[in-house]
């Protein structure tokens, strides 16, 4: 472990140590299989073994009930910012409602409207994306093909608690950078869907969890591995899947279930390592300024602002010299960015803080 | 080594043992770098090596000329079916042009058709796709948006060792199969594309390489990822990439040059092995019967039949216990297919061939 430094990045980002050295293990052949995870069949029992259980661990922990599908796709979020409006908006007489808070729904939004009518129902952009609407500013349409959110926004730090209340209008989400963090009630979605290397698993697989009923709405016409319901049907085995990244998937959701001790546990940790940081921000008198409105704040991504951007480079240049790396926020937000997802361990958070507090006594005023 | 087994699987395929053990061996942290290929960001310095490499160890192996642009996406061939129409024959006055040689060229026809007029220009589907057609055979137009091939068709076991001369019409050639397992005229084609999983890597990458002047077709109303353009511009980093993917494809890529020698050396490494099995069903009296004819075979995929489908059974049965694995033919044409592709070492073909002759000389009338 002395050769890892501590990872903030935004994605991919850091997996849980136990679930790399359970991969490293096993990456020349698997257990009684004589072959790694990289190189057997899709069709063959021991894949077919590692994909039931991936599944049976998502199941278990978020509680999907069974008119659900999970499924495992490739083309990440943006695969997937396509694929809704082509699935759900292509023929609807409705549009879909759209509330943007931040940079990944408005790219969510370019797609969509390239299939079909988009209401936008809230945008924060007059604040620069440092809030989230009330339930009182979102105008829903009863009758909308869909409500679309992203329940984190990674670049700014702003985050959903709680779902907003969509009724029987199917709620559409890009849990993508908080995706296992808590747990949610699956049905209170129509489709939830995260790319893995966030929170996950690596990079090159997408988890998407989609209610049955919905695939009614999945056009023949469609490109054959754009429409769900030719997923659905075949259980992600239409084409050869990302079967690495299902096998990590899986591995992840086994630690949370066995190491954590589930995703209320998991929440537990992740409010606590959040509020440490922001303790700090809050208790500096101005030094480090939040970017985000704090009933609004991301536990995943904490980001902020210093005096000067002179004192941001040597922020972020004494902190990789302290083994803290990828600090560096995105450059429509400026600043820093600390990505303190599941796996980044609580000894990752509190020498951040330490730096964050001696940069402070040593740099303010 | 004790513990892995002769895998014989058409894909995901087995790999390099000298790639699978350096993966392992950084899995925990990159050299330098203190963190998991897994786990850093696609925008970081120590991945733009990872990528540079894997382009560059490509382009030098393949002669890849300036303006040809390699793409690594995700989707696996499947999404190439859609993509390769969407983007050529999407808003063309002509049609394109397939040659169907077996399964995958098939069912890459079905989803052009959806997006445009599709000229089926040869078919081996009445000696269920065991050859090829020749020259003179193929009724190729000059004007057609492209002229699509697999050059190499797994299940059954046919492959071009040419090209077909297309003048001034694209070539789209999908080389899924046998990507890499001999040098290539690149100049001779608009596209050719490979998911990794048989001979460059892991499930989860596709490398496409296309020409430049083809992404002038590419319309501004395509979804984002389906669009070549999009990824050419942003060589690959539109958005999140399948980093692992490119780091196993680019080991694999340097494995070909330093170990291997080359293509030129593959190449002949390729047809010694299936010389050694061909050599069993052309001396055996019958009782293997090749599924390709004699001029059409492929050096990856060695498909033939038994006498019964008892005997099949058995000769699979007897092959596991003997450590020669996922031998099991395609439902298609049945009997045994045996996958022989860059990474089979010539001691497991060996292996093949000695318990052919031996289950021969047991079995045989």
């Amino acid at each position: 472990m002395t050769d890892r430094v501590f990872n903030f990045s935004a994605g991919p980002a850091v997996l849980p140590l136990p679930v790399l050295e359970q991969a490293q293990q096993e990456l020349l052949a698997l257990p009684e299989v004589g072959a790694s995870v990289l190189e057997i069949s899709h069709r063959s029992k021991a894949f077919s073994g590692i994909h039931e259980s991936a599944k049976e661990s998502l199941k278990s922990l978020l509680s999907i009930p069974d008119d659900y599908h999970i499924l495992f796709l490739q083309g990440g979020a943006r695969l997937q910012f396509s694929m809704i409006p082509m699935n759900l908006l292509r023929g609807s007489d409705s549009p879909a409602d759209f509330v943007l808070t931040g940079t990944w729904g408005k790219k969510a939004r370019e797609e969509a409207e390239k299939e079909g009518a988009v209401r936008v129902v809230w945008d924060g952009k007059k604040t620069n994306y440092d809030r989230l609407p009330t339930a009182d500013q979102l105008d829903l349409a009863p009758n909308s093909a869909y409500v679309y959110i992203a329940s984190n926004e990674t670049i700014q730090g702003v985050q959903f608690s709680t779902e907003p209340d969509t009724g029987d209008v199917p709620l559409v989400c890009d849990a993508s950078s908080d995706f296992l963090h808590r747990p949610v009630d699956i049905t209170r979605y129509g489709i939830l869907f995260a790319c893995a290397q966030k929170n996950a698993g690596p990079a090159g697989v997408t988890v998407v969890i989609i209610r049955d009923d919905l695939l009614k709405r999945s056009q023949d016409s469609l490109p054959g591995y754009m429409n769900y319901r030719i997923h659905a049907d075949n259980d992600s085995l239409w084409n050869t899947p990302p079967a690495f990244g299902i096998y990590m998937v899986g591995l992840v959701a086994r630690w949370l279930q066995d190491e954590i001790g589930g995703l209320e546990k998991m929440y537990e940790q992740n409010r606590d390592k959040a509020g440490m940081l922001y303790q700090v921000i809050d208790e500096c008198d101005g030094f480090y300024r939040g970017h985000a409105q704090p009933g609004c704040r991301s536990v995943m991504n904490v980001t902020f602002r210093l005096p000067t951007e002179e004192l941001e480079k040597k922020f972020l240049a004494e902190a990789e010299t302290n083994g803290l790396c990828t600090l560096k926020g995105h450059r429509s937000v400026g600043g820093i960015r600390a990505s303190i997802y599941n796996a980044m361990p609580v000894e990752g958070v509190r020498a951040l803080r330490g730096y964050m507090r001696d940069f402070l006594a040593k740099n303010a005023g």
